[in-house]
C-alpha cells in the first residue's frame, strides 16, 4: 500500500474561491452575503474535479491513498478577521469530508484551522474537534505563521500554542506545520515562504524542550524538511554547540519529514541523513510544480519515482516510508485500515 | 591557492562590542559617548585575537587567504537610527582594514553596510565607496531584510536597491546577500534566519530579471545557497512553470553561492546540481558551529575536506571552487593578485 501524506485540493470547483472572494468583499459580514452557508457546490463537480488530476495521477503513479486537504495557499490566515477564518475553514474542510465521502479508497481528510493573527490557537480546537470527533479526519495543518509573512505570532515552541498540543495528544492526530499564502513581497508563496516556514518551525523545536513536554505530540515538517537535511551537518552542529540532543533524537521524541522533493539527488540526501522511520512519502501533488522534468520525461512531483530509483533504500525501508509510517503516525487512519 | 570567501571577525577584542553597547546606550548621541570616534584597540590586540583562531585554523587546514569582514550577526541594523548604523559601520570596517594590514596576505576586507530598516539602500553608498576606493575593500555584504527577522523593507529586486546595484557595478565588487541578527523570536538568527535569508533572495532572484537590467552585477548568496540546491528540482519546475529562465541559466547571469555546507551529503549535492563555475570555497570561520563533528573527528566548518574527499570533482573544478572564481567575482582582489 501506498500512502501520499501531503495532497491538498488545489482543483476544487471555482465556486469554492468565489464565495471566498465573496466573503473578503462583505468583510464576513453574513447579512451582505449570498449562500452565508458556503458555496453550492454538486456532487458531479466534485467528482470530476478530482478524476482528471489528482485520481488519473494516483492510478497514473500506483498511489494508493492520498491524505487530503484544503489547499494550503488559500487558507490565507492574515485575510480578514477571526469569524472570517472560522467560516472559511468550515466551509473548506466540509467540501474536503465530501471529497473523500466521495472516493473513501482514494482520500483521508486533513482539516484547516481558523487561525487568525494575533488570536489564541485554542480558538482552533473546536473545529479540530469537530473534524476529528464528528467528521472522522485524521489530522490537521497548522500554520506557524497566521501573518502570511511577517511572523509576527509566538514561535511553536512558546505557550501560545500548548492547549492546542495537548488537543492534539488527546485526540491522536497529528498536525502538518504548513504555512498559508504570502502577502509579503519578499517571500514567493510556494518557493520561498514554504520552505522557510519548515526551515523556521524544525529549528525552534530542534532547541526546544516541546516534546519532552508533550509526549505523544507529533508533528510533520513538509517539503522535505525544508532545508534541514541539506544543513543537517549545520544542525549537528549547532544542537552540539547549544547542548541540545542531535537532530537525530529530536526526530524520535515525534517529529517526521516528508518527501516533497523534486529531483534525485535531493531526495537521495534526504533518506541519507534523516532516519527512515521519520520520513513520510508525499508528493504534494496536485501542488507547487506542475511541469515535466525535460531531464528525465517525468513530472517534478512524481516523487515515488526517485524513492524507488534509490539503491541504497531496503525493501524494508521503502515499505516504512511508503506506508507503515504514515499508519503509525496518522493513528487513525491506521486503526481504519486495520479494520 | 586556497581562498575562503566567507569569513567575519567573529574573534574582535570585547573592546569593539563595549563600544557599540554604549552607543546603543547612548542612543547613538555622541555628545554622551566616550570615545565617540570608536573603541580604543591596539595592534597587539588585534593580533592576538586572530592568531589562535582565523590564522591557526587558516595553517591547520591549508588555506591561504580569507575574505574577511565584520561579524554578520553584530551588524544588527535593525538596532537604533540610520545614523547609528553609520556610526557603527565605520567602526567596525576600519577594524577590518587594520586587520587586513596586518595581515595582508592572510585577510583581504569586504565591509558592511549602514543598512537601516526603511532607509534607502543609496544611503549606504558612501561607506561603501570609502571603503572600496579609499581603503581598498574587495566587496560588501548586503542585508535583505535590515528589520532583523520581519522582512518589512521591499524585495532585492525592487527598484529600492538599484541605484546601490549601479554603483557595485561600477565599482566592479560583489556583494554578499547576508542577513544580520534576528530579533524576531521565530527565527534562530544562525540556524533559520541566516538559511531562509539565502532562500528568500534566490528565489526573488529566480524570478526576477535583475541580472539582465545591471549586466556585471555579480551576487553572492552564502551558506551553499541556503535550501535551493537541495529543492533544486522544485526551483526548475517554479521557474519553467512561471516561464522564467533556469536556476542554470540564472547563476550564468552572475549568482554565486559559497561552500558554507557542513557535511558530506550536504556537500555533494551542492557540487552535483550547481554549476561549478558559481560556486565559491567557504567555511564561514569563525563562525556559526565551532563544533568537532564526532562522527568525522573534524570541525563541522573545515569545509575543504568535503570537497577534497568528492570523487565526481576534477581538480580543474576544485581549482575554480578554491580559487579561481573566487578571484574572477572579487575582480579587485584578482587583479591585486596577478600584479
Amino acid at each position: 500500500m501506498i500512502i501520499d501524506c501531503h495532497g491538498h485540493y488545489t482543483t476544487a470547483p471555482a465556486a469554492l474561491q468565489s464565495w471566498r472572494d465573496m466573503q473578503i468583499d462583505c468583510r464576513g459580514d453574513r447579512a451582505a452575503m449570498r449562500g452565508k452557508s458556503g458555496p453550492v457546490i454538486g456532487d458531479d463537480e466534485i467528482r470530476e474535479s478530482v478524476e482528471n488530476t489528482q485520481l488519473r495521477l494516483q492510478r497514473e503513479r500506483g498511489i494508493d491513498l492520498t491524505i487530503f486537504s484544503p489547499r494550503a495557499a488559500g487558507m490565507a490566515h492574515h485575510i480578514g478577521t477571526e469569524e472570517m477564518s472560522k467560516q472559511w475553514s468550515r466551509v473548506c474542510n466540509d467540501l474536503i469530508k465530501r471529497v473523500c465521502d466521495l472516493f473513501p479508497d482514494n482520500f483521508a481528510p486533513v482539516c484547516q484551522l481558523p487561525q487568525s493573527p494575533g488570536c489564541s490557537p485554542a480558538n482552533s480546537i473546536p473545529e479540530l474537534v469537530r473534524c476529528v470527533e464528528e467528521l472522522g479526519f485524521v489530522g490537521c495543518n497548522l500554520n506557524p505563521d497566521p501573518s502570511g509573512g511577517y511572523w509576527t505570532d509566538p514561535p511553536l515552541t512558546d505557550p501560545w500554542w500548548f492547549d492546542f498540543y495537548e488537543k492534539l495528544v488527546e485526540l491522536d492526530v497529528p498536525a502538518m506545520i504548513h504555512v498559508s499564502n504570502s502577502c509579503n513581497p519578499n517571500f514567493h508563496f510556494t518557493g520561498a515562504h514554504y520552505i522557510n516556514g519548515d526551515t523556521a518551525a524544525f529549528v525552534q523545536l530542534l532547541i526546544s524542550d516541546l516534546f519532552e513536554r508533550f509526549p505523544g505530540l507529533k508533528l510533520i515538517i513538509p517539503h522535505g524538511g525544508g532545508a534541514a537535511p541539506y544543513h543537517w551537518g549545520r544542525y549537528r552542529g549547532i544542537a552540539m554547540d547549544m547542548k541540545r540532543r542531535a537532530p537525530e533524537a529530536l526526530m524520535a521524541e515525534g517529529l517526521y519529514f516528508d518527501t516533497c522533493v523534486y529531483h534525485q539527488p535531493g531526495m537521495d540526501l534526504l533518506t541519507d541523513v534523516v532516519p527512515v522511520d521519520n520520513v513520510l512519502f508525499a508528493s504534494e501533488m496536485h501542488g507547487a510544480v506542475r511541469s515535466i522534468d525535460p531531464l528525465t520525461g517525468h513530472y517534478f512531483d512524481d516523487t515515488r519515482k526517485y524513492i524507488d530509483a534509490n539503491p541504497r533504500l531496503s525493501d524494508e525501508d521503502k515499505e516504512k516510508i511508503f506506508c507503515k509510517n504514515a499508519l503509525k503516525v496518522f493513528a487513525r487512519l491506521g486503526a481504519r485500515v486495520s479494520a
